[in-house]
């Protein structure tokens, strides 16, 4: 995947989404925070409003930064084109997300013309302590 | 699974998820419509907050209620455990959902001392019309 | 799904089969027993060859036949395509497969132009006695 | 996951596998090449019989390496455990695997007292030409 070249700057793909997702989503958007070539890194600061029992960041708000972070990378090497959507996520819980920043990175496995498949960890304090894993595939229209 | 039994009532389960639950989740947590030996059904309306372009309701909207669906089923059978977590979801997008009711149908698999794995099924209008699938597998505690 | 109607017998599935998959799998390709609209039910006499310790069947001579069961369910209703190939798999197991018969049951979940996603459940003995759960997108070439 | 350390040699885990595995999957039980803290290596040299048409190597063939590389994996950590078993395997494939040596490489996300969860990636002639990646949980025995 050494030949990736990114087509959008940080800049233009946060105005993108702030257009892209749901206005419900949008203190959940989460920050961009690095672009390089088939990679893209997300950090959310998670609000008190989305623990459960426990004081554990909910699963809900993982997955939306996890679905997030695939499309950026996709996104970024693409351009924007709103209608690729989510074909299939698969998410696997690790550890507790803690009340502080959490990161995603997410890396392109396959950017094919009609689907593209992301690797992106989530984790928090340090890269070495990851605290979820998921595999993102995203159908993208306009190939067909 | 014939010999499970439903141990909580709709109307217990439905006061436990208010509590259970992120305060920023309360307008997505969806209304409990039936519990049945190993079957729990939820409906939700979508508010214009959760549609992303082309008025298509989020992933994360989708994934949420799937998420709470496994939680309620496997909490119908073995009573209010908050600390029931996600261990992995799988998630198949299949059609878009419709800025209108859609349900959650989900059916334990198997519903073990240390895992349970549910079934759910998203459908719009009719049963039939499938919009999304979802494997979904809790860890229990307590029993470990 | 109710409009979907096979194109294949059972003969003409089971022939193709024997064409479509490797030599080093035809022990374990299974029985067709089944075509119906949206629907097709496979069987498959394990070997001891296939046991692992504790003389369960392996995961993997499971995987295979899911695998199978989503191919056939989809051929029976575009016709024989060699070239679908698998995008991805989702696999619970949920209890040991004993050395006797077992089931494929596969449901299509959406048969797309470009993408078919089918739900497998294998059983034994009797179908409420559910061994695994599988999700299968299979990408359809040639309607590109 | 820094302070991980292998407990098995490759002869030592070479050895277990034979024991370990179904007759009928020795030819295709791939070689241990490497085992790092939290990681190892798996090489498999495909024969013609595990071929589909068009000259690629077939789905299960592939899902069996990557269910060993997990389970090595966690063998090479925690000692010889038979009955550890694989509770979910997610598999996306990426690319065509050719009729030539391909590699498992199994690393550990999450090693827990009763659930391991291990990355695995395939790739051929080059690390970086990743052909299909795979998320494997493993339920513990004897921990419970």
């Amino acid at each position: 995947m050494a030949d990736l070249v990114p087509v959008m700057t940080i800049a233009e793909l946060s105005d993108f989404f702030v257009q892209a997702f749901p206005v419900g989503d949008h203190d959940r958007l989460g920050r961009i925070d690095r672009i390089e070539p088939g990679f893209v890194r997300l950090a959310l600061e998670p609000e008190t409003s989305n623990l459960r029992p426990g004081g554990i960041v909910s699963g809900p708000t993982q997955m939306g930064l996890v679905d997030r972070a695939a499309y950026a990378v996709i996104l970024a090497h693409i351009g924007p084109v709103a209608m690729a959507v989510t074909s299939n996520l698969n998410f696997s819980f690790l550890r507790g997300v803690q009340l502080r920043t959490f990161h995603a990175d997410a890396r392109l496995l396959k950017l094919g013309k009609r689907l593209a498949t992301v690797d992106v960890v989530l984790w928090q304090d340090d890269e070495a302590n990851i605290v979820a894993q998921s595999t993102v595939t995203y159908a993208i229209p306009g190939n067909s």
